[in-house]
């Protein structure tokens, strides 16, 4: 099935909180291990597996940290919230320095109580025409600091601050709970960067609240009984890093298949280019088939390909291990029909970014499978794709941090250190 | 075959280049699963195994790097480049701040266009013979700085430079590649010792130059046709760093057996004493027999004796895997001679530096197979030496700069971290 041509490309097949723990829905098994796969399990006879710690044994990671990570990057350096990855992934073009918020458009009442954190589930379609309302503010709004806003999906946001004195040393103004007065930012450090910015940002928050309050939109929810979003909630401040990209780590071309914002934010930093599947919709019923063509195709023109599938995390959260086992399936079944395609002239290597547990659909810090097969890659005897066979591959146990120079030096990519 | 006696001395026989990635030559597998072998195998079953990671997962290391970390020196700290480790290994006395660098002796014409970076292949007697030529204008060379020059393997030399002055913060000479015009060196930084180093080598290469063109060997080389080696283009400055030696981290008398000279430069470099064996070459047709027994020999009066053994890099180098197989075959029925007198008292470790792909012919960032066997080490249940055999091994999956704790404390030479 592996060909004998030398690879020289990596498809990187990430399934969002893939590794799992045992439930009794499933007999004690994972969904891994509940899964009826074919392509999954010839990929880890045919090659090398482990278990990979995203980040560190027993530390759960976000997706944010996860993806960081396993694109080696360490969190430590790189990660500086949220905030900056979601607004990348929105398609915002954040210079380093930029300070970027999470928003959430929510409905308050006249002193700012908080009634409801997802303003009545509103729809993408509404919030963005409200976010056009706020973008109009933004654009006429008279400070030292320049203020940019897009929504993203339901009630989410992004709110993006720039300027010389722009600084992410400020209080999250979403208490993250409903019943309690929201608090205006406040400086977290003693700088005057701090002070302009929790300053400009209350008058901007206290600006749009207005201008949402009398929207013909939000009245209109109003007289229909329905929660207005009325004001902005940012949270998780961070600034755009800087981060080496992989071209100039690798000298590699590279490509993000994504539906979740965030994914295409994180690889956006690292220096991928972005392909559109315009019916991938980041959950359980997105166009798996359009993904995998997609990927399929990318290889021709890109050294590193990375395609990442989310509805595994999604059953996850969901507490629904058989849907996961089923999403699984279905993965297996696309996967299969491209996997010898995929193997004249590439490495696949498959992998998770966290454990997500079905048990309390919290992430966790188990570490996740890991198979990485190609000509030239080593074979060991495991040959089923699960967290309990992997743990018996020939890769051993590696942290995240380590997987793209193993990945990259496959394909002789990693320069040599030293003579 | 483990005798009883507690062992209080190791055999570290480092076999270069060891690892390698699965060929079709060989029916898929490593030209280590694929070689017969006894000795070795033995060591596997009565002791421990496990993966090595020379440096890091996925990152390919030169035999230089790989050797200090090996030795439990981290490159990161310890690794200067490769010039003084080489001078080291030609026996040159280097104290610490002496710069020195690789140099081949090349042909050039009157305008320094270079025409043959290795001379025609000159021969190590006659590249000798030019070596006194420039030794003895070193001796009379008139500078603040002091010059060394020795040839060492056919074209090649070491030249070290000695002084307050003397800084390793200059250009390569040497352009690597032939039909380009050679540059003198240029400080690479603004101290005034680098600007004096640039200064007096480039007078000391026109001069060599000089000398070397009128010499009676090169007129002869002329009129027979051959290149004259006229020039001296030195390359990877460095300065010697002083590294604590074993004996100062773990109170043992410590010998290297080696062909290449680097090897017995990184070693010397950690305090080990070398013995040479006159027939030991470095390649594929060295003397097996004499370095084995100089090793066993060894073992009466040192308590580490580390013999280097460089043909099954060469293999690779030469994309082998055949070869290969059939050079640790050789390896193993030398071993298999003394295996008892070794286990009678001594601990053997058997591992590789780095893994060179007999596909590619390129250092690779796959871990290396690691097996040590003796009297108290734990024995677990693999019972081949291969990488996959022992990527199931009980010591799991290492580094580098954690192994020689490891030996040493097997014979309890590490001094206890607290109380």
């Amino acid at each position: 099935m592996i060909t004998g041509v030398v690879p020289d490309r990596v498809l990187f097949l990430m399934l969002d909180g893939l590794g799992d723990r045992p439930s009794r829905e499933l007999g004690l098994m994972t969904p891994l291990q509940a899964a009826r796969k074919v392509a999954l399990d010839l990929i880890a006879s045919e090659g090398m597996t482990g278990l990979l710690d995203p980040y560190a044994p027993g530390v759960p990671v976000g997706s944010d940290t996860g993806h960081l990570s396993i694109l080696g990057y360490d969190p430590k350096v790189y990660y500086t919230g949220r905030g900056p990855l979601e607004a990348l992934g929105a398609g915002i073009d954040l210079k380093p320095g930029d300070v970027a918020f999470r928003v959430n458009m929510a409905t308050v009442d006249d002193d700012w109580n908080l009634l409801d954190r997802r303003a009545g589930r509103i729809s993408t379609g509404e919030a963005r025409e409200l976010a056009r309302a706020v973008a109009e503010l933004a654009e006429r709004f008279d400070s030292t600091l320049s203020f940019e806003f897009h929504s993203t999906v339901e009630h989410r946001g992004v709110l993006v601050i720039r300027g010389e004195k722009a600084s992410s040393s400020v209080t999250d103004v979403d208490p993250h709970r409903e019943g309690v007065r929201v608090q205006m930012p406040r400086p977290t450090d003693g700088s005057e960067s701090a002070r302009v910015t929790a300053q400009e940002l209350t008058r901007f928050l206290l600006r749009a609240k207005e201008v949402l309050d009398r929207h013909p939109l939000n009245v209109a929810r109003r007289q229909r009984g329905l929660n207005p979003a009325n004001a902005l909630l940012p949270r998780g401040a961070g600034v755009m890093p800087k981060l080496p990209s992989l071209r100039e780590r690798y000298g590699v071309r590279s490509v993000v298949i994504a539906g979740g914002a965030l994914y295409r934010g994180v690889c956006r930093a690292a220096g991928m280019d972005v392909r559109l599947v315009p019916t991938a919709t980041g959950t359980l019923n997105t166009d798996l088939r359009a993904k995998f063509e997609a990927a399929v195709e990318s290889l021709r023109s890109y050294e590193l390909v990375f395609l990442h599938i989310k509805g595994t995390d999604t059953a996850s959260h969901d507490l629904n291990p058989s849907a996961k086992r089923d999403f699984i399936e279905r993965i297996d079944r696309e996967l299969h029909r491209h996997l010898d395609s995929i193997l004249s002239g590439s490495v696949i290597c498959v992998t998770g970014d966290h454990t997500t547990s079905s048990l309390d659909g919290r992430h966790h810090g188990d570490p996740v499978p890991l198979a990485v097969a190609g000509e030239g890659v080593r074979r060991d005897d495991v040959a089923k794709f699960d967290e309990l066979s992997c743990s018996r591959g020939s890769v051993g146990r590696v942290r995240g941090l380590d997987l793209m120079n193993v990945l990259m030096d496959l394909i002789g990519r990693v320069e040599m250190y030293g003579e």
